[in-house]
Formats: C-alpha cells, sequence, structure tokens
C-alpha cells in the first residue's frame, strides 16, 4: 500500500433488504475505495437488522468527498445509520479506577507496548494509590476525585469536567462507584465496565464471594458497555478460568484478576478497532 | 499388582483435627494395606471441615477385618463419617432421559468402549423416542414411564419401583420433568442432573433462549446433584463454549449440546470413582 | 426468505488487486442476489492472494444463467479461480475407518441428528469390527476391504471402485493405512484425515506414547487435507486437552479420543459448508 | 494455626513399595505435626517410582530436631530422596531476560502484588532496554551483561559471579541466549526457561515463524527446566491460544506472548511452592 492511503473503517447498521451490499460497494469501487476486510450480519436471513463493517483504503485526500458523497448517494437514500473512522486517528480513553491495578496496569503496558489501538489521555480515581504508576511510570495524568459519602453529584460533575470533550472512550477499570444515568448520558461517548463474574451470574457486589459461596467450578469476567442498569449492559468479551474446591476467595480473586484484565483489554481492544456493534442490549462483534 | 489383591476407596469427611492423617494411615499399614493414592483437604487451615480419599490395595480376604477393624478403632473414636468402596464393584447406574438424546448415547457410548467405571441397568424414559437406540443398539432395558399432566405422583411411583434397590446412581440425562422431594428422599441414592447453561446463570426454562437474550459470548452446562430446590444443588462439574452473534438458538443448543454430553459424562465418572464429596451445598472433587 | 430461493455458496481465489469485491458484488447485485453472508482475506494489504467466500440467495430458476454469466463477466476478466455450490445439495461423504469407533460414531451421530451438511454415502475399512454398528444401526453401507501385507495397491484399487463418482469428500476415521500418491491422485476429492496430535508435534506412530515419553501436559488432535507427506498437509482444524503425570497412555488414549472425534467433526463440517480454502499447505477458514 | 507453627513442605521420592505413606505420616503424627496437604503418586500400581509431597505444620521450634529424626528414622532406612523447605522462606530468584518485557513484568508484577511466593533478588540482561522497568519502577537491581560474539564464556563467568550462592532458582523470561552445560552445572540450581512454541513443536529458532509457515490453528507457550539438550528439558508447564490465518507472525508474537507470560508465571509460581518433582526427562506437578 503506498502511504498516500488511508485506511478507514466504515460502519453500517439498517433494516436488512437486497442490495445493500452492492450500493456500498458499487460507491466504493467509483470512489478508488479498494477494500480489505469486509464483515456483514444479518439477524434474519432475508430481514430483521443488517449490520456491516468495512476496512478500506482511499487515495490520500479524497476523504472529505468520499463521506460527504457516501452520505448523499448512499446512506441517505437507503436510510443507513453509518459512521466513518479514519484508523490512522486512535481513539482517546480516558481510564477511571479505584484501587486495584491489575486491569489498569494491563491496559497501560499494552498501550506502551503499542498493542492498543488508543491513546490514553488521562486516568482519574477516587484514590490516590495508583498516582506513582500512572504518573511516575507512565508519564499519564493523573486525577484524584474522591467520592464522598454524599458527594457523588459533585465528583461526577469534577469527572465531566475532565471527560468531557476530551476522549471517545471511557474505560472503568475497576471503578468500584456506580455513576448515574445522569453521568452516562452527559459523558457522551460510551463507557466500558469489567464485571468479575461471567454475567448473568453473581451481578453485584463480591462475586467471588458469591462464586465460593455457590461453588461453581469456573469463575469469569464480564466486559460490557455502561448502561443505567447496573451490570446489564450489552455484553463485549467474556472468559472463564478452572477453579476448584481448594481455591478460597483469596485465590478466586487472584486468579480471577488475570482474567479480568485479559477480557477487559481484549474488549477495550475490540472498541478501539471499531469492531463492535450495538444490537439492542446485545453486540455484533466482528 | 499379584491379582489376588482387592483396591478399595476410603472415604473420610469429618471437622478437621491433627492425627487424623496419622490414625488413618497408622492403621492402613498395620493392616498391609498399600496406599495407592491419597488426597485430602481442609476448608480451613488446621480447623474446619476434612476431607479425605484413599485408593489402597489390601491382600485378598481381608476386607471384611479391615472394614471392621477401621471403624472401631479408627473412625468411631475419631467421628469420622466414612465409607469404603471396592473398586471392582462397578456402581449401578439408571438413566432417566425424555427425548433429547445426546446426553444418553454419551454416556452409553462410552460406557460401551469400557471408558466408564459402571454398570448402566436400565433407562426409563417419559418418551418412547429413544427406545431404538437403548435396546437395539446397546442391547439395554428401556423403560416407558409416561408422566401425563396431573400424573407425576403415579409416574414417580413407577419409577420408584424400577430404581428401589437397583441402583447406586440415577442420572439425569436431559429428564425434562422435576422430580419431587418425595420421590428424591425415596430413591435413597444420588441423582445427577445436567443443566445446560453455566449455572447459577440461566437456571429454569430454556436457557439457550435467556443466553441469546442476554448476548452472551460463552455458553456452558452444569452437572449437579439434584435437591428439592431447583437447579440448586452442589455443583460437580462445569464446562463452557465461546459463541458469537451468529449463533442463534438452534446453533446454541447444538453447541451447547456438545458441552452437556461433556460435562455429564466427566460427572458421572467422577462420582462412579467415588472421587466427590459434598461439603454443604458445594463438592469437593479429588 | 421466500422458499423458491435458491443459496449459493461463491468461493473465490486470485490475486489481490482493487476493483475485485465491486465487480463481484455489482454482478450480484444486476443478477438479483442477496449476499448472507460474505467473508474475505488477503494475505497482505494490498496484495498477495485473494480469497471470498459469498453466501447469497437468488430467485429460484436462475442458477444456470447466474453461473455462466459469472464466469463470462467477472471471472474470466478478472483471472479468478471460483466455484459456486448449491447449499441445498449436501456433500456425497464417505468414511473410511480402521478398528477405532470414536471417529466414526462421532460423525454418523451427528449426521443422523440432522447436524452434519453432508449425505453419508458408504463406509469402508481394513476390518469387519464396525459392520454392525454402521449397517445394523445406521443402516449405511459397509465394505470390508482388507490390505493384507504386500496387498496395497489391490486394496486401493477397490476402494477407488467404491469411491470414484460417488463422493465429493474422502474422510479418515482413524484409518491406520497410509494413502499412497496414486490414490490420491485418482481420487479426484479432497481426503480429510484426524492425527491424533498436535502437529506438527508427535507426527507418525504412536502419537500418545510419544507424548507420554516427552512429558507433555496437552495433548491434541489435528485435522488436515491428506497429502502425498505423511501428516503433512494443510491444517484445517486442531485442539488439546490438558493431561498431568497421572495420565498413563491408557488415559491419554481415551481422553485424546474425545479431542480427535469433535476436531474432525468440526473439520468436516467446515468443509461440507464450503468454508475452507487452500492457502499453498496452509488454509483459510471462514 | 497458632502463628508459633511453622509450615513445612516434605518432598519425597523413591522406589515405590508398601508401608512408605505410614511410616512418613506415622513419624508426623509422633512429631505433633498437622498434614495440612498431602499428594502421592506412584508411576506403576504398587511398583515403579514413588513420589510425594506433604505440606505439614510443626510447633516452633521443633524444625531441626524433626529434620534429623526423619532423615534418621525414616528416610535412610527407607532410602528416600527427600527435602524439606520452610513455607516462610520464599526462594530467592534471579531473572535472565533480553530485550522483551512481557514475561519480565508479568513475574515482577506478580511478584510485587504479593502472588509468586519468591524473592526476586535480581535481573540481569544482555542489553540496557529494561534497566528503567527494573530498577525505576520495581526498585530491583539490574545488571548489564553483554554477550558480545566469542563472548560468552566471558558474559557467562559474569553472570555466575552474580548468581552463585545468592538465588535458589534462575529463570529465563525470554533470554535470548543459550547456556552452556558447564555454566548450567556451576550455576547449581534449577534454571526455568519460557519458549514460545507448543514443544516438541517447533523448538529452535523463530517459532512463530514456524508456526505461520505450517498453518497451525493453536499456539502455545511451554516452560520447562533447562538441560544441556535445547529446548528438551523437563516441561513444567504449556498453554494454547487459538489463532487463524489473519494472524500473521506480528499478531501470533502478540497473542503468544499473553500465552508466554501466563504459563512461565504459573510454572515459576509451582516451582517456587515446592510443587514440581522431576521423574527422568518429565515433571509431577502437584
Amino acid at each position: 500500500m503506498p502511504d498516500t492511503n488511508v485506511m478507514l473503517r466504515l460502519l453500517i447498521s439498517c433494516e436488512d433488504r437486497p442490495g445493500i451490499v452492492a450500493a456500498v460497494s458499487g460507491y466504493l469501487a467509483e470512489s478508488g475505495a479498494n477494500i480489505v476486510r469486509s464483515d456483514q450480519y444479518s439477524t434474519e436471513l432475508g430481514g430483521g437488522n443488517f449490520f456491516m463493517r468495512i476496512e478500506l483504503t482511499l487515495p490520500s485526500g479524497s476523504y472529505a468527498s468520499f463521506a460527504e458523497g457516501f452520505g448523499m448517494t448512499v446512506a441517505e437514500p437507503l436510510h443507513l445509520t453509518w459512521r466513518l473512522w479514519d484508523a490512522a486517528r486512535p481513539k482517546r480513553v480516558a481510564i477511571l479506577v479505584s484501587r486495584m491495578d491489575q486491569c489498569l496496569l494491563e491496559l497501560l503496558w499494552r498501550w506502551r507496548r503499542g498493542e492498543l489501538d488508543a491513546d490514553i489521555v488521562l486516568v482519574a480515581s477516587n484514590h490516590e494509590d495508583l498516582r506513582a504508576d500512572v504518573e511516575g511510570f507512565f508519564s499519564l495524568p493523573y486525577y484524584h476525585v474522591p467520592v464522598p459519602k454524599d458527594g457523588k453529584p459533585e465528583a461526577e460533575a469534577k469527572l465531566l469536567e475532565l471527560l468531557e470533550g476530551n476522549c471517545d472512550l471511557v474505560v472503568l477499570a475497576r471503578y468500584m462507584q456506580i455513576l448515574s444515568g445522569d453521568f452516562l448520558e452527559k459523558v457522551g461517548v460510551p463507557v466500558i465496565n469489567i464485571h468479575h463474574s461471567f454475567l448473568p451470574a453473581f451481578a453485584g457486589a463480591s462475586p467471588y464471594a458469591q462464586a465460593r459461596e455457590r461453588g461453581v467450578k469456573l469463575i469469569g469476567a464480564t466486559a460490557h458497555y455502561v448502561t443505567e442498569e447496573l451490570d446489564a449492559g450489552p455484553i463485549i468479551e467474556q472468559d472463564v478460568v478452572r477453579v476448584s474446591h481448594r481455591d478460597g476467595i483469596a485465590a478466586l480473586t487472584r486468579e480471577g484478576s488475570y482474567v479480568e484484565r485479559a477480557v477487559l483489554a481484549r474488549a477495550v481492544q475490540l472498541h478501539c478497532e471499531d469492531r463492535v456493534l450495538r444490537n439492542g442490549n446485545t453486540t455484533v462483534v466482528f
């Protein structure tokens, strides 16, 4: 690929009907685009909802006219919901965390190794514990936003000041505070959370203690988009690890932490590559 | 090992305290037993409940005096709950099934290959569908015990007639009927069920539809001892398989069936090798 | 989807260059085709080899003209290697087996349950052991083709008589004979083998004994297309299972058999859905 | 457990014969020891080699007399190979690394979280790249020991100076140098290496390139004790991850790195808990 090309990701969702793929790829061919990867999915054969993700390259300089033309001649007539993302522009990611470091460090190490298709713009926490790691080692800004009892509205306001307009994604990397529906609406970008259980099992508090109590033989972790209802948003990624009767809560917490960090990192990476589309309360992951 | 030896499995549970292992293994040494495998577990360091499983060989002919002596000189003074099982005597297993064949065939096929440490004594079903497989292919007795609406008590009575005294274990291999507490008490042997979800997620009816609705990225199966409370008994074994947005309920049902049959077969084998001890509503699996 | 439609699978491979997707999907749109699923892959960004698989529906009756037109107006000008398969026509599959039943029965059970997108046309074996299962229970033809020492050419000739023109795929379900290059050429259809190791580890004889000797902590199975070089053909599917020092060769053989049968069944299913394309000595699996 | 107790690990290997367990546990009972966990394994039923690992607690102050008495009254008469390790004394671990940080950081991060039952005493590398991480983030000593062409003997001598008498274990966390047999002998403690393939597949150089070339569907990593023969020592732990045709060498390297670090960390932890016994060129892992 000549480096004068731009790489774009085109995401489409709409009601399914014949001709969509042809209209889209016809426009792409006329525009001199080369399709690098294409995925599509219909919820029903010959109907339902249609989802599409295309990675394409365009001759340099043609981005604006390509986007404008696509909107006018394809998307509008066919009533497509769509977005276009320049693959050269990494998502700006803000991370909220409390005291546990496993998910935060996993994201920051991957980011440092160039394995996360993202710019980490800031870390904010309701505790001071992880400041040295974030500032001292990764040279990233760290904001301490305490959440005193009865002080959540003020804390959320302060967080919004930090986040609004500065990020494309908020990641809750074991942030042990419930965000209000008002906050979620105002922040205006997707929020991904990691819950330390195989949802919908063991939603809510102390999932490892719940798992120990129930005597399950596998424990898991779930990364999902945050919605107003706790631990109930669209699931992006899950995984599990085998445990036994010998594993007390400390061992479950330790083994679970390895799953949590892997699941959250994969989910963030999938999101940053624009590979996740929402379908009601579920996701399509290409 | 000279074939004049007998192989026994000794299972012990009690309150933990020092000296149990020494007393047990001292008695074994005096009796000329050879310990082939030994596993133990304490729920707390230096306290809690203690569980032990020993595979041992004894000189032929010494079984009765060994058992008697163990009871008098070890188990009674130390207040042990214990049982002894002759490994040469396979568990007698009865299987209840409805219409779906995956779990039944897996068990029968492993049994035919000599991979299940069990004698299958009968198959009973509330439907006729699987008679040809059971009788024709595996040459096992098949009993049709229909469960008409409002006829459950009569059906359970008929099942009890078939089962009482004839089996050491009842396996529900996708038996789509809820057994009453009264039945469970009267049958007098453990009952293992396979539930087609990763419990405690998606208990109850239609777990694959529930899984599809929730948009989980893994589906699972759970083998557990049956208690009066539905899908809530002690878990013996669980496993999962990865699924995607493309998998409709038919695909989830198919992929799930492969997990169900593997999980149930492993749980039955573990039970038949006396490797599962109950600890309240959980299990210790050695 | 109106049932007057036909569902086709279109498979394409060629050198990659811009415009292929547009030409293909343009032709599909003109033909009234609806794309149900589409996958594509290029070995290099903007170059290398290009592979595509499209599931599409066509108005009834238009198959022949669609195929003819595609060849003339798309495939020929663009130098595409391509084939079209009517999804309503299951692949005709012949199975070769020796004495071990695990892989054969897995395929036959799945086929009986309607889970294998194939017609099993015959089973042939160099032993008589599995005749009763195949004929008696599955009502499929069973041919005994012994392979005496120095009698391989005659045996292969007899097999060719059975297979030529009668099947679209040959599956070696633990067929413990090496087929000659001459046979592979004459049979004229793909041949899939299951090898009971995680290739390229433990190629050749007695892989479980080799695995035990080496002390590996996982054992595996590999389904691959057969080529003249033993155990060296393009890999379609692999999987593994955890083992321990306690597992002797008998246990490895038993646990391995569960992996073998799952891996082979998945590979056969993938092939029968036209989801496997060869890329030199590797595969692209959509 | 009163904190005046000491926790010990007793490891035994010998030819199997009746009475060993009884002699050992009899001595433990007389000594006032409490057995917390016990595992045993015989390579053959009633013969072969016998391996045992016991976690026990002793009254404070009785360690020396316990050890002495065990040697005289149990180990010597029964010809046991044995060792005793005070669980309160973490293994002293030295890590050798080249440029890649994944395995090193995983070990250091688990160590910082208190999840590794070890004291990291130093990190040595043939490159300077990771000094800032080791010294700055983890406050551990970092030694640069370059290995110029033809300078290996001098480099090994320098390493031996650093290591001799200072560590109980050497870990090669992607140390891209082959250590001589002479070094291995002189260093006098076990050396664990991580190889980035599922051994014995893809031993030697560039295993990810080899894996890509062969078209495998899973890639893996193997942690093993280092012996003079390259990549051929006793395997402690292995794991794999699923890959596809889409994964080029960069993706295999990235996904493989997550497996490498997990496998090495688990192997080091198993070793540090004295759970690995060598059995010829294989391991028994309790």
